[in-house]
């Protein structure tokens, strides 16, 4: 069992589509802190990296920053990737929109607090936007009336990212379960069902009850709450 | 020879990533208008993408979206990806440290335009610590006082995508030069040597004459110009 550590904030965010990918594969891995390579030490290490997550492979004896880097490879490894070429770069594609969400909806990493017009903006055009690219991906690929998944007729990748992006997100603020609803049926059924793969939730279970609805962190989650209510 | 037809603005910023590697490969494109896919039918394509640029491949007879996937898409089909697990991962880490950098250089998307404050904090702080995030990965696997690539002893996309970065880059802002060569001595030689390719020499001198120092284009352009003097 090859060792695994991942160094992320006792936050889902960005680490939670890791967690969720080791959860659903099997393998067990250690959770430790930034701040073992972030910030001082993210220069000097093998392949250095600007942010956590890092995730530390034992099979190679490297570390890897990047979510999508690190879920790609993980993937890869666990035969979780899609075969045509089409759907395998189109996996890749659904991890790099899931990475472009979390930073809009923490409006750029927090550089800035929400403001009531520009979160309406982004809650009632960009939000149901993505929601929909995912959803007509799956359609147009495997996701059909509640079953199926988003790249075909078996999980891969792309499914277990969709699941911790609006999985997450509806969790930690129930306000939008309506709005993935709405735009994004059949996405919705998706995460139902990701979260309910007897690893996944079970994994789920205890870091609800660690974090309980806490999704990002810092000022910015405190100015989406006050936006969403 | 496959259909290629790339659908960017006239500008290098996102585009001259996927337009150098397809000069490299030496396979020819169409350059297409924005309009035909963004953003009124966006959402409506066959595998829908937030925005440009969107790659239309006809081997596969459909489009893709977001720069990364594209690349890697490209870079399987032609052979441009290390072997090895790790610097395979490293290649699409490499994508993704150039897209966080494109956000971050235009202050994401041109959200605020730059301020002498924020500005100085990049380039001083983020920006050369970016730049020491690819020189140490080059050193670290296969880049050697200008011999060698980012990943090793051939050519990989991870290099047509650094040289896309940092090559355009500092070709649009003459001033940066400096920045790169203090702080990544060996990408800045590496940039030269993949600019110097006999095929993608070509593409830039074209380039550089319709284009001239154009970067990402719009108020943040200004903004940054204004800010570099």
């Amino acid at each position: 069992m090859p060792d695994y550590r991942l160094y992320y904030w006792e936050l889902p965010f960005r680490g939670v589509f890791i967690e969720m990918f080791l959860h659903e594969v099997g393998v067990s891995y250690q959770r430790l802190d930034t701040s073992e390579i972030y910030p001082d030490k993210r220069l000097k290490i093998h392949n250095p990296g600007m942010a956590p997550p890092y995730l530390y492979d034992g099979s190679i004896d490297k570390t890897i920053a990047q979510m999508p880097a690190i879920l790609m490879h993980l993937a890869r490894d666990y035969d979780y990737l899609p075969k045509r070429s089409e759907t395998h770069t189109l996996a890749l594609k659904a991890l790099l929109d899931c990475n472009d969400v979390l930073m809009e909806i923490t409006n750029f990493n927090g550089m800035q607090m929400w403001e009531k017009g520009a979160w309406e903006t982004f809650r009632y055009g960009r939000l149901p936007d993505w929601m929909q690219v995912f959803e007509q991906t799956g359609r147009a690929h495997g996701l059909n009336d509640g079953k199926g998944y988003l790249l075909g007729s078996t999980i891969s990748v792309a499914d277990i990212a969709t699941a911790a992006l609006f999985g997450t997100m509806t969790y930690s603020f129930p306000a939008l379960q309506n709005d993935l609803e709405e735009n994004a049926p059949g996405v919705a059924k998706l995460c139902a069902r990701v979260e309910a793969r007897p690893r996944i939730a079970e994994f789920l279970s205890g870091a609800r009850e660690r974090y309980g609805r806490d999704y990002c962190g810092g000022q910015i989650e405190r100015s989406l709450r006050k936006m969403i209510g």
